[in-house]
C-alpha cells in the first residue's frame, strides 16, 4: 500500500527541453491539486546517477517514454506506481519487465483538447483540398480546386479515448455524421453510430473522413490494410494521429498517387522520422506533421501534473485510478 | 416598379461550368421559394447573341461578374434589376455605367457557411503551424515545430458581413478573443470588441491571427500597409478571403521571409493568378488557395438562386433589398 505522503522522483529528459519538468511547475501543479498535492518528498534529476540514486527509495516515478526505455529494468526496490508522460506506451512491450508491485499509469486525456482542434482542422484540410492545394503550390501551379462543406460529410473516427473523442464531438458541431470505431459497440454521447472494428467494412465505403486516433496495440497493428483502405470512396480523405501502423503506409501511398484518395493528414508514420528520400516526402496530396499534432509545449507539463495528482487522489480515496495502463490490451 | 411576375434573364459564362445556371437548379430553387417563384418569365443563355436578344425585354437580369465586365454597358431598355453572382464587385467600378433606374444587387450571403468553415481551419492551420510543416516538407525536412492551442488567443476579424461574421462566430467557439473591425463600432453578437479601422494600430500588436474577410473598397485599399502589418507581434500569422489588395503582398513576403511572422492562409492575390515565379510561390510559411476558399460548387448556384428570390420577396413586400449593392461604399 502506498502512503498519502510520497516519495516522488521526476526523471526528466536529457535532451527535450521542452518537455523537462521544473520545480515551479511541480509547486504549481501540486498548489492547484490542494491536499492531495501536499507534503510529498518529491526530487528531479535528469542524469543516469541522479536516477539511480532516486530509485533506491523512490515510490513513485514520473517520467517520459525515452528514459523508461534506456533505463528500464533498474534495481528500485520500494517503487510502486509509474508515472510515463505519453498515451501510447506501444514501445514498452512486452511488459515482461513491469513488476507485479508496480502500478503504470499514461498520460491519456493530457492531449485531449490539441487533439480535438487538430483532428476537427485536418478534416476542414481535407474537405478544403487543402493537400492537394499545396501539392499544386509545390509545383508553383494556380489550378482552381473546389472543397465542400463539411455539413452532412460522414467522419468515421477510429478510437473514443482522449484523442479520438474529442474530434468525433467537433465533428458533429460542424454538422458531420460521425461513427465512432472502437473496441465494444456501447453508444457515445458525440457520435451519431459507435461500431467495432469488425464492421469496419461496412461503414469505409461511405466515409468520406477516416480519422485514426486509437492506441496501437495488437489488435490495431495494421487495422487499415491494403484491402480495407481500398474500401474507403473516390475522393475520401485520411488523418492519422494514432500511429504509423495502424495502416499500410504503402498502400496510403499508392492511393493517393493513383488519385483514389484526395488527401491525407498525417501525423505519425513508420519509421519516425520519415528518413529522407522516402516515398511519403513526395507522394502528392499528403500533409506531414512530425508527430507534433496533440503536443503543446505551454501547457503539456502542467497538465501532466493534473494528471498525476487526479490519479494519486483516487488512489488515496480508494479508488480506480483512471490512467492505469492495462499492459494486456494495450491502452 | 416591377411587376410581380418578370421577365427575367440568366446568362451564364461561357467557360466556367461549375457556375452555369441549369433550368432544372431554376426550378428546384423557383419551388423552394414558394409563390414569390412562381410564374416569371425565364430564359437562360450563354452566347452574347441570346444576351442581346433577351436585353430587349428582360427586366431582371441574373449572371456573373464576367459577363458583366464584358457585355456592360449595353442596350436594355426595360432592365431594373442586376443579380451578380458574386459579392465583391470591386472590378466594375466606377458605377457610372449603371443607370439610375436599375438596381444592383451582390451575392453576400451565399459565401457565408463556407467561408466560416475555411477561416476557421486557416485559424487552426495557423495555431498548429500548417505553413511551417508545409515549408519543411518541401525540403524534406522532418523538424518538431511546436503548435498551440487557440483558446485564450486573439483573433482580429477586419469585416462583419457575410464571410468575416462566421469567422468570428467560429473563433468565439473555439475559445479565441475575438476583436472585430467595421465601419462602425456598434457590438456584434459574435466579437468580444469591436472596433473601426482607426483603431486597429492599437489592436494589432496583441493580435494572434489577422484574418481578413472584408469588401475592397476606397477605404480599405492597403488597410495593412507596410506599418500596420509590421505593428504585429513575433510569431502572428495572417489570413486573406478579402481581396490582395486589401494588404501589402510584398511587406508580407518581407515579414514571412524575417520569420517575424509564423505564417499566412492566402485565398486572394495581386494579381490572379498568380504569375509563374512570383516571389510568393516560394516565400516560407504560406499556404496559397488560387481564390477558391468560400465557393462550393454544389451549393453555390442554389444558395444563389435562393437569395435572388429572397430579394424579390422584400422588393414585392416593400421592403428594402437585403442585396443593395451600395455604389458610393463599394459593397
Amino acid at each position: 500500500m502506498l502512503h498519502r505522503i510520497m516519495r516522488i522522483h521526476i526523471q526528466n529528459p536529457i535532451d527535450d527541453p521542452l518537455f523537462m519538468f521544473s520545480h515551479e511547475q511541480w509547486d504549481t501543479a501540486a498548489a492547484r491539486a490542494g491536499d492531495i498535492g501536499r507534503g510529498h518528498e518529491v526530487t528531479l534529476g535528469d542524469t543516469d546517477e541522479d536516477f539511480a540514486a532516486a530509485m533506491e527509495d523512490a515510490e513513485a516515478l514520473v517520467t517520459e517514454l525515452g528514459v523508461m526505455l534506456r533505463l528500464f529494468p533498474c534495481r528500485a526496490p520500494r517503487l510502486r506506481l509509474i508515472f510515463v508522460t505519453s498515451a501510447g506506451l506501444e514501445r514498452l512491450a512486452p511488459f515482461d519487465w513491469l513488476p507485479s508491485n508496480v502500478t503504470l499509469l499514461n498520460n491519456s486525456g493530457t492531449h485531449t483538447e490539441k487533439a480535438g482542434e487538430f483532428g476537427i482542422m485536418a478534416v476542414l484540410m481535407l474537405a478544403n483540398r487543402v493537400p492537394g492545394l499545396v501539392t499544386n503550390q509545390r509545383a508553383g501551379k494556380w489550378q482552381k480546386q473546389w472543397g465542400s462543406l463539411v455539413g452532412g460529410k460522414r467522419l468515421t473516427v477510429v478510437g473514443l479515448g482522449g484523442m479520438g473523442a474529442p474530434i468525433a464531438r467537433w465533428g458533429r458541431l460542424f454538422g458531420l455524421q460521425v461513427t465512432g470505431v472502437r473496441t465494444a459497440a456501447a453508444p457515445h454521447p458525440d457520435c451519431d453510430e459507435v461500431i467495432t472494428a469488425d464492421e469496419l467494412d461496412r461503414v469505409l465505403p461511405s466515409t468520406d473522413y477516416l480519422a485514426l486516433a486509437c492506441p496501437l496495440t495488437p489488435a490495431t497493428r495494421g487495422l487499415l490494410d491494403r484491402r480495407r483502405l481500398g474500401l474507403l470512396p473516390q475522393g475520401a480523405g485520411v488523418v492519422n494521429i494514432g500511429r504509423g501502423a495502424l495502416l499500410d503506409q504503402d498502400a496510403l501511398c499508392d492511393l493517393l498517387d493513383s488519385g483514389h484518395l484526395s488527401g491525407a493528414v498525417l501525423d505519425v508514420f513508420t519509421p519516425e522520422p520519415l528518413p529522407e528520400g522516402h516515398r511519403m516526402w513526395t507522394t502528392p496530396n499528403v500533409i506531414i506533421s512530425p508527430h507534433t499534432s496533440v503536443d503543446e509545449p505551454s501547457s503539456y507539463n502542467p497538465r501532466s501534473l493534473d494528471i498525476f495528482f487526479e490519479n494519486l487522489r483516487a488512489l488515496r480515496d480508494g479508488q480506480p485510478m483512471p490512467n492505469v495502463f492495462d499492459t494486456t490490451r494495450g491502452y
